[in-house]
């Protein structure tokens, strides 16, 4: 698998030739408080300031525009949050027709988003077995492909390219990555970013809300083991399973899952706004969660990317996370394997 | 005095130079729905990710690296806020001993931040004559000079290197501005921002908080003009008067001021947290609210520049600016002069 893997990072190289202009070359931000209290130098790539506002742009665009030079017309897409508007805008931005499936209760910003885009909404069921059904049978009867959320080698391959930017801006600034903290959902940012950093020494990192740790638990079991997904306020982070290719791919080179829950989560999102002054989703500041988790640094200081994937949040949710409140104990599980 | 503004634009140019590589190169920052909501194009220079957390640190480090440069050993500064905190930074930064004068009701944050800066804090009264009495006995019987928050040619050069770069990205972008935006507290952002924008055509516009409108009626007098400064959310917008300097400046160049009020601010701070995903303070959303209240483009689409100032602000007021409301109504004044 790891000459696989090494041939398949060419795909994150190319990706981010194509996406160069395409796409938003995020900043890369630093706070000495944030530094201070996790006892490591963190780079934090500001995938909140991409375009449609996460990082799922890159790889929708990755993917919309090698079905666009294929000569296809229209494209499908579902998902409960970012992938399925990171798909309509990439889709009119290459002229082609966009029909993604929502869920039934899905929020009506995200519905709104996504008809702005100029994408037909399909609202279908409320779990995501459901909505791939829908997306499938409308793919049958259309002919266009449908762009999976992660399980999708394009989309894998744009989400890297984030990962790949904090890994080259980092070496750069004279301060190279050791290590690399990615929020894990369905598992294709997680995946880019074993890709970006295959072959750099560079630990890469998964982080997973307690009680959604389908990547943790399939990485012990060596199998893809699906889990019934808790509640957290990372809405981003609770696929029922892991993909297949990122876990194909995240088996021989992740170096470890970490498991945050949500006084965590919130912690970091406020530390994100407070010291940072940007606004990430939690599913995103779970990122610096696991960061703050890593075991500390032994002797020379050690840096410590963490991708930003994204800054949708409700605005009730941001007065909610910041309204005053009592002193936290961390309570997360700790690192796995 | 147009001669002289022409021949004082070099210092800015100079004091760019001089930052280079010392102070962040903020990132400019756009949004579609801003743009569609202001009807025309906005560009946001995000100076709320500067080192610091405001512009401040631009005229703080100038004024106090060529004084370190002339041979002085120690700096002076009073203020409520950022500029304290700025020059305490700025001064450790070349290894000069600094002294700041805050208000005896200062935020404990910012006294914290500016002993965190290695400062010596002094508190003193709660208006700004009490504090530049302080500031100015501490430097007799000490011999170092005080650094002002406004009235002072370093400064306001300073502060103009936003402006300038947001000038020079604008152009590079293709996206040449026709206006520029900056809030108004003494006035030394916004002179900086005439500074920079002298001889380019480019309309400077201020802003100040309805109640809080010195320079307004300054330019309308044409002398200045103190004000008992009304409450308002942006804390930094409060100066009693307009500096000596930045009005000698802003007379001659500035296009006019624009007086929001507190609901706009707190409409802007929003639109700028969940469209852009930053944290502006509200003194620095004051530039957006400004800019929604200029003339609405006739014919071709104008393009306006915004001065993020900073983003310094505490938690509970975010969550009392993000919490569930009514539907607000504009009620400000428009535009002056």
């Amino acid at each position: 698998m790891s000459r696989t893997v090494a041939q398949v990072r060419v795909e994150v190289e190319e990706a981010a030739r194509w996406l160069a202009g395409r796409v938003v070359r995020t900043p890369v931000l630093r706070s000495p408080v944030i530094d201070e209290l996790a006892g490591v130098r963190v780079l934090f790539k500001a995938e909140n300031l991409q375009n449609g506002g996460s990082y799922k742009m890159r790889g929708a665009l990755r993917a919309v525009g090698r079905l666009a030079a294929a000569g296809h017309t229209g494209v499908i897409a579902q998902s409960t949050g970012n992938h399925a508007v990171a798909v309509a805008l990439a889709a009119r931005q290459h002229g082609l027709a966009a029909t993604v499936v929502l869920p039934v209760d899905a929020a009506p910003t995200k519905v709104d988003r996504a008809r702005a885009a100029g994408a037909r909404v399909v609202l279908a069921g409320t779990d995501v077995e459901e909505r791939v059904a829908v997306a499938n049978g409308l793919s049958d009867d259309s002919g266009h492909p449908v762009i999976d959320a992660y399980d999708h080698l394009d989309v894998i391959a744009g989400q890297g390219t984030a990962s790949l930017e904090l890994i080259e801006e980092a070496e750069r600034a004279g301060t190279p990555l050791d290590a690399l903290v990615v929020p894990v959902g369905g598992g294709g940012g997680v995946a880019g970013a074993c890709l970006a950093a295959a072959g750099s020494g560079i630990e890469v990192y998964g982080v997973e809300p307690v009680g959604c740790d389908s990547l943790a638990r399939s990485l012990a079991a060596g199998v893809r083991v699906p889990v019934a997904p808790s509640p957290t306020i990372a809405d981003g982070l609770r696929p029922s399973c892991v993909g297949e290719l990122p876990f194909a791919i995240a088996r021989h080179t992740l170096r470890g899952v970490v498991r945050v829950d949500d006084d965590e989560i919130g912690a970091a999102f406020r530390l994100i706004l407070t010291e940072l002054k940007v606004l990430a989703e939690p599913s995103g500041a779970a990122g610096l969660a696991g960061a703050l988790r890593l075991p500390p640094d032994e002797g020379r200081q050690r840096t410590v990317g963490v991708v930003l994937t994204g800054g949708n949040v409700e605005a009730a949710l941001v007065a909610r996370l910041m309204a005053p409140r009592s002193v936290e104990v961390a309570t997360g599980e700790g690192v796995t394997r």
